[in-house]
């Protein structure tokens, strides 16, 4: 056949071309060693996105760990990985109540219903599970869930935040279980994408943010608009700033969104209420959807700091901020749990235009379901015992011993980066994180400007290389022009944390001795 | 303050414009009784994109079900759910291998380690357990796995995928875990939306087809490249077809992706070797990226049909086809497991370009990871019983039956359509639908024009309203203009399966009857 002789000729002429460079006609064919899907034809959102919590650093921290297992002679004995809240991999033990007396039991008997009639779990644990179960399809967790989850689950987490905010209510309906926060995240600033918009949709985030916003607002081809939190006021959101924000990029972008995070990644501030009142005014001025991530709420620690749920403060501000739209997360993936593995997450919904809300179902319809398992997670941590359960007094010195740790390693971590001469570090007054500035010698600017990186990361490469600590660059989540952070996580045991904070800052001072 | 009382008097003004209506400047601050996030501004492509299988017949159904419960009379005592391939749902009976002799151990052994010291269970069951809890961060499954997902898993799903076609290796390093199928065709798909170019990539899929694809594409931005699968063929997958469906898109589409669906969804065909060796040809001739859609691999019931992979026969077909690029994907969801809640999923990419690979991995990471759970509930399918294993012979008895009666439905459902006057249907080789066609009469079409809903729709409709039985109209997969079809599930357990059909066929004699 004539055209198959013509495909193997050309086969065997462009057979050296990388998959990286084609100068072929687009209906050209090859022999595979030319590439269908390239660097020159993805998708160029994917290539500009960027998650550092994920990036470079941490591919090449493991790389490391995988090298040190096969006995490369490295400067130190072990990795510190220090860049991702991830709190069971530092070491963070599950919380007995959750993993030994209850979850397990309700997995157990989720998968293996059979477990139920046979009188080996407490009546009230399977009563629990068969109540779940009686709102799966066909009484089964492998059936698909209802694509905003299970109803009964819907309508703990409901009860759970009627019991954080003081008993303002709860809708169920407004609940919609999701893999995680992130995925939550993700659906709610899909809705604003405009692929026919003369100007994309604006997103309000913080610089420094956590990276899922950036990297989902580069994805959906939306438009970043960074407020500065203000550093030199322990991170504080200041309103004059988006103010400032707002007016410099509504001329390219149509700003429909606020994001805020509080307590905030990767800065660790608490916003009062009176913050809180703030940013809500400002919103409502400027017609901006609200969305709180709201995932750290339990992880206060600074003396004075309380958490304010947005929908909290929105509603006891009266009319007309108590109908505004607003879009709240949380997610079993932090607090004194760490469940992140299960994923587990959900958004509460308020306010949002009824037929927008049945346009949201259906879009996440496609998606069919989070896994049902993960949502009986939800379902436990949002049912914790109460007082006078067997279980109670152990839950609760457990969950104090885990905060209580924490926050005694906040303050570690502050003021241990604070005593390093050219580092500034605010105080950690919540999440699990330090961003501390770190001001860096012009001949270390240098030498990264030469090597085409930025100075926060070629400092944070050195630091790995040389003390297999892993931090995230502060470049990854956004600072001013000029000033130089990097964000660690206060996750690393007590032992682990002092070692760490040891090799920093012997790293430290000697990295600034060789670039000054 | 003047500001305030000005968007108080605007509050009052607006309070009756409803949310669907906004004539307000952009800025204009509201009660909130006109929405932020409307149907006017909300993403064009959410709006736009459809899902019939959870469509609105779904919600309805859902809806006379509740009405039931409180006991509104109606003409009929339940609701047939027929709409989707939920197996449990409808009354499959859980695999005892899965559900009670393995996966609730190891679910049990993830959530709670402490049991894996107790003695509680087998040795091999707490070796397997460890084995996954090796390869999670701190030993836990509430660390976030890595976004790929746990190596031992990746490397279990690649031993199985070499077992299925025969001895051809499987590169651990090419399988993604996903949250289900669905969550790893979408992700490959997002590689190919550019919005800096000029025409969209189209994505050839067949018509009918399953929606997932439709409205990915839809919600994507990309350009739908429908090819007509033959009807009087039993289905058949036609090369030339797909050359006048790719020529007559070229203009308007860049056109980069051939979907296949095999065994078919919802159309049931299996194809043979010698078509899918054509279809690699088309691919290669056109270059084309490969996504075939696997998930029934297990599933097939027509005299003579076998499934073949797509990688297999490429494979086999040796170079050039065997570089080629190739996603296949699978999932626990179908096949005689039907484990859809645990959202459990992979895709296997074969020849991708490596820098591309490494992108599409970032792209995943900022989504952290997918279920632990549900990559363990992968894991135990993809290690079911040897032989000589204690549980084998159950094991391959409850395999056969499951499959065994899907058969014998498959059949009967094929059988009992094609015996109504005015009903066409294809045999069901494989999968878990049946895609009859309808003759409907032009006093029915004219009905349903008036009420503006496409024929099928209202047919579907007056089907669930007279009936309660919920099938999915053709319009919601594509069908042939001037066409009607439906689709249903197989899934119905026989008894069901025989009140289904006789309530069909009164329907349907009637329906013809009062529109003809």
């Amino acid at each position: 056949m004539n055209s198959q002789r013509v495909l193997n000729i050309t086969t065997t002429l462009i057979t050296r071309i990388p998959c990286g460079g084609s100068q072929f006609p687009a209906r050209m064919a090859s022999s595979g060693a030319e590439k269908l899907l390239n660097m020159q034809n993805i998708n160029p959102n994917v290539l500009t996105m960027e998650y550092a919590v994920r990036g470079p650093i941490v591919i090449r921290a493991v790389e490391l760990e995988k090298e040190l297992a096969k006995g490369v002679k490295k400067p130190f004995k072990n990795v510190i990985k220090a860049n991702i809240g991830d709190a069971h991999a530092m070491g963070q033990k599950p919380i007995t109540f959750i993993r030994e007396v209850f979850l397990y039991k309700i997995l157990s008997c989720l998968s293996n219903p059979s477990l139920m009639d046979k009188g080996i779990y407490a009546d009230d644990v399977v009563d629990h599970a068969k109540t779940i179960l009686g709102d799966c399809g066909g009484h089964s967790a492998g059936a698909y869930s209802q694509s905003v989850g299970v109803d009964i689950i819907r309508k703990h987490v409901a009860d759970y935040i009627k019991r954080r905010d003081g008993g303002i209510p709860s809708d169920p309906e407004n609940i919609l279980l999701s893999g995680g926060a992130s995925e939550s995240i993700r659906n709610v600033l899909k809705l604003f994408i405009n692929r026919k918009a003369s100007k994309p949709a604006g997103v309000m985030i913080p610089i420094p943010q956590y990276p899922l916003y950036s990297a989902t607002v580069e994805e959906y081809g939306l438009g970043q608009v960074g407020y500065y939190l203000d550093e030199d006021n322990g991170w504080a959101l200041d309103v004059e700033e988006l103010e400032r924000a707002l007016k410099e990029h509504e001329c390219k972008f149509d700003v429909r969104v606020l994001c805020v995070i509080n307590p905030g990644n990767p800065t660790g501030q608490v916003l009062s209420e009176k913050n809180i009142e703030e940013i809500i005014r400002f919103a409502y001025k400027h017609r901006l959807f609200l969305m709180a991530d709201e995932v750290y709420q339990d992880n206060i620690y600074g003396e004075g700091c309380a958490f304010h749920s947005f929908k909290k403060v929105m509603c006891s501000m009266g009319e007309p901020y108590s109908k505004m739209e607003l879009a709240s997360f949380h997610s079993t993936s932090k607090g004194y749990m760490g469940e992140c593995g299960m994923r587990g997450g959900y958004v509460e919904v308020m306010n949002m235009c009824p037929e927008v809300y049945t346009q949201f179902k259906k879009m996440i319809s496609a998606k069919l379901c989070s896994t049902v398992l993960g949502q009986a997670v939800v379902d436990c941590v949002v049912n914790p015992p109460r007082k006078g359960d067997p279980s109670y007094d152990r839950w609760v010195s457990e969950k104090n011993a885990v905060l209580g740790s924490l926050k005694e390693r906040a303050k570690l971590v502050q003021e241990a980066y604070s005593s390093v001469k050219g580092i500034e570090c605010n105080p950690v007054q919540g999440a699990m994180y330090a961003f501390p500035k770190i001001t860096l010698p012009p001949k270390a600017i240098e030498k990264a400007k030469a090597m085409g990186k930025p100075a926060d990361v070629y400092y944070a490469m050195e630091l790995l290389e040389s003390t297999g600590i892993c931090i995230v660059p502060g470049s990854g989540f956004g600072q001013r022009p000029g000033t130089y952070h990097f964000r660690t996580t206060i996750l690393p045991q007590p032992a682990v944390m002092k070692d760490m904070l040891e090799r920093f800052t012997a790293f430290h001072t000697k990295f600034i001795r060789e670039n000054s």
